[in-house]
């Protein structure tokens, strides 16, 4: 190894050093750490953070990078090195543009609003969080300026969460699959054939959720000697290193599956970081490649699997077993019950379905927000139009409505078309993964998902950020991204359910 | 402010932050982290203590340091500061010694040999330890050369846990308390009057013994708000910041007082950290002052306070009402049985008569490795036969012999004889609270236990460090440490019990 990748190297691996214990710092803090420590504890993470920025901003790592993209040494390196070098370079791009004056402007700003936010949410009181929200929209205007923009300003922010996503792309994929979505959901709400739900009424034993839950963590082939699952109020997932990845759920007691979907979701997150290929262990490498692909991992695990028909021909009995209240409800009425879509005003708590629209929304608002002008005081208005045209449902507050989610507290504009990204990539590989291995539903129905855990870890998870989202994709499904997936895969499942 | 006051503060106030971040990742690999991670999280470990120790021997702080201890500046400067200057040159005249590389090493070897250890415990296998063992004896006795030795090499160790203590002072006092307490112990067990056991035998449900732990801890003024207590295999106390300090502890299901005692054990130590005068909070003076004065507090409140017939007068209704199984035996009976003397092999399930024993054996191995040359591979051979000579019992294995504690594992070398000088500080306190409260014990009668946490607080807990061992023991109690209080408390007390 030359002197100077051996540097390089050695700073790289200290920036994902420091990212471990951040992660562990705020594992802890959602986990349980006592309330009065927070405000110290908040300094400890804002000291290490800025330890962090400062050695990934460095002038020293910005002479090593240009020194190994120089022909001499870059034709030397070993394909890893090569693409820590380039991921690397993105990351210094983009975080020497801003100032570090503007840097700490913008996380006191956010830890503040998002405080503000969990208060005004509470209190369904909009008009104190708009300001707030207004100077997180300018600051991000600012940075946009200072990042650069191709061609829309609001590129420049999805392109931090899916590389090579643009809006371009979006408003075709996001455009079809709503107007496939919209009227499939229309249709199921006027079937005849509605789910029947009383049966998922009662009293369900949080330990026995939690014994169950931990059962199919394992059928899926969690490691529990490389992870562990906890509780929190906001369920997540945070791999600290590929051999510590944990997960959190909230058990409600009177729900027998709001928990175990949340695991079975948090755990498709956790595989994949768990099955990160061990030569990229120790650099900034070993994670996933886009928030996008994440989510298809959760979204794979939990639809596409979890609320299937044959996984739970498989697991139901193991639930009854636990839940004696279950005796006398059968395998379908169960399955049906699990897969009811209902236009909701709550993102979090949709279907598969309609799930996208939830997404589609926030997708168009943002984009107005960013290139259109669109101001925070408009917000409330436009976002109840919206849900009024595409999910025939009224906010009857704001609390319900344009507060609900944290993202924007938190700065994370261009985030939330990750989720139906995850969405569609999922629905994409499991179409490829049906013709690689016919028997896939016979395995699942058999109660042997390792073939499939293997079969991602193979094609998706080993290559943590070695490969792009456009890479994966096209990589194993010969096709870029493609929405009719999809919707063939909801039209079909949600057709037999509802007896279209 | 100076500007040379306000960087040595800004220095000093960094440390403390990181030391914050490492004891959040030793909590956490403590009470649960995954197995596989560990060596990974080491490496973190071994990273951010690398940090804290290129800060707390920087050039600078050095400079900042001579420049305050000047004349000019150190006569401007308050209590705190003139204190925090003289702990800080104190560390620093200490770690400067230490190479960098040797430190790194110390501390990767350390954590590994903790994993390590525990392996080794649970399959009684000493030799797969000795290697990792005799390691740690050689880079200890490669620091103390760098340190420096001013009567014995062991000296060196002792003064890191309690300065100003050294091996003339200790074999005088460890003479005088082994003097008394060997033939006390043998008076007792040859006494007709032993304590009736047979009841603590039985099956105590763990929920229920986590209940009655919450609410002695409560009863003690334990901050749940600043504080959270958890599980783990070896209990331990850590303040992470005095708004955060946390417990652990274990529970036998066949044991109704182990865990509880460990609770108020540690709940003594946490209530030292959660004490910390509000000036000091961010300073590393924001901790107690030596290993002993802390183990004076742990054992004050578990012994002298938790196994007083006073305390179980109070409280032995609310663990009858817990557990209907103590329904038949008297509180005179649980009291008498909850105080029997009896040589044993295991320190941490000794009384607190014999514990001392326990820890002269240690403190005269420790003596041996570092002052006679005495190697890891001796060690079981010498401990079988110090137990033999003291305690007149043999362990049947390593595992319940030489390798059933964990500190030599993390290089705590010196830090054993912390435990009974806290069994000597404390009793000696409390012969001086007994004069300044003389209703002390019909508070601990009436349940009133605030006004003895208040009067520690005021004595001890709020200073921190800004008073050694030696000015707090003889500002309290006008005379420098002595054995005699300790004698004479176990002496009544257990004739009493033993109706000698």
């Amino acid at each position: 190894m030359t002197k100077c990748l051996e540097k390089f190297r050695y700073i790289n691996q200290k920036v994902k050093q420091y990212e471990e214990a951040l992660a562990v710092l705020y594992w802890d803090l959602r986990t349980g750490a006592p309330k009065k420590g927070v405000d110290i504890r908040s300094e400890v993470i804002g000291t290490l953070n800025a330890e962090m920025f400062k050695l990934s901003t460095s002038t020293e790592l910005g002479e090593l990078l240009t020194e190994l993209e120089g022909k001499d040494q870059w034709s030397k390196l070993s394909e890893i090195d090569q693409r820590l070098v380039a991921e690397t370079r993105k990351d210094y791009d983009r975080a020497v543009k801003i100032p570090p004056e503007l840097n700490h402007k913008y996380v006191m700003l956010t830890t503040q609003a998002e405080n503000k936010w969990e208060e005004c949410k509470e209190n369904n009181d909009f008009a104190s969080f708009e300001s707030y929200l207004q100077q997180i929209i300018d600051i991000t205007n600012e940075m946009i300026d200072l990042w650069g923009v191709k061609e829309t300003r609001y590129d420049t922010l999805l392109d931090q969460y899916e590389p090579g996503m643009d809006v371009k792309q979006l408003d075709k994929i996001f455009g079809e699959l709503r107007d496939a979505l919209v009227p499939l959901a229309e249709k199921l709400s006027s079937s005849e054939h509605q789910p029947q739900t009383d049966f998922l009424d009662g009293q369900f034993d949080i330990a026995t959720q939690k014994d169950y839950g931990t059962f199919i963590l394992e059928q899926m082939g969690f490691d529990f000697e490389a992870g562990r699952m906890d509780e929190s109020v906001h369920p997540f997932a945070t791999g600290l290193n590929a051999k510590d990845v944990r997960i959190t759920t909230r058990y409600l007691e009177d729900d027998v599956t709001s928990a175990l979907f949340g695991i079975i979701h948090e755990g498709g997150h956790a595989l994949y970081e768990q099955n990160i290929g061990e030569e990229l262990i120790g650099t900034t490498l070993a994670t996933g490649t886009s928030m996008g692909i994440h989510e298809s991992q959760s979204r794979f695990w939990e639809n596409i699997i979890g609320r299937s028909r044959p996984f739970w021909n498989r697991y139901y009995k193991d639930l009854q077993e636990r839940f004696s209240q279950l005796k006398n409800v059968d395998v379908d009425t169960f399955y049906r019950g699990n897969n009811v879509v209902e236009p909701s005003l709550i993102r979090i708590e949709a279907d598969e379905l309609t799930y996208n629209l939830h997404i589609i929304i926030r997708y168009e608002i943002e984009k107005m927000i960013f290139n259109e002008g669109l101001k925070a005081k408009d917000l409330p208005q436009v976002w109840n139009k919206k849900y009024e045209e595409y999910l025939g449902v009224n906010p009857s507050s704001d609390a319900e409505g344009v507060l609900q989610d944290v993202h924007w507290s938190g700065g994370s504009f261009g985030y939330f078309p990750s989720y139906a990204l995850g969405n569609m990539y999922a629905a994409q590989f499991m179409h490829t993964l049906e013709s690689a291995m016919p028997d896939v539903w016979e395995k699942v129905e058999a109660g042997e998902l390792q073939p499939i855990k293997e079969w991602l870890t193979e094609h998706i998870y080993q290559y943590g950020r070695m490969r792009t989202p456009r890479e994966l994709i096209e990589g194993i499904t010969n096709e870029p991204l493609n929405p009719k997936y999809l919707i063939n895969y909801l039209t079909e499942k949600y057709s037999e359910i509802y007896k279209l």
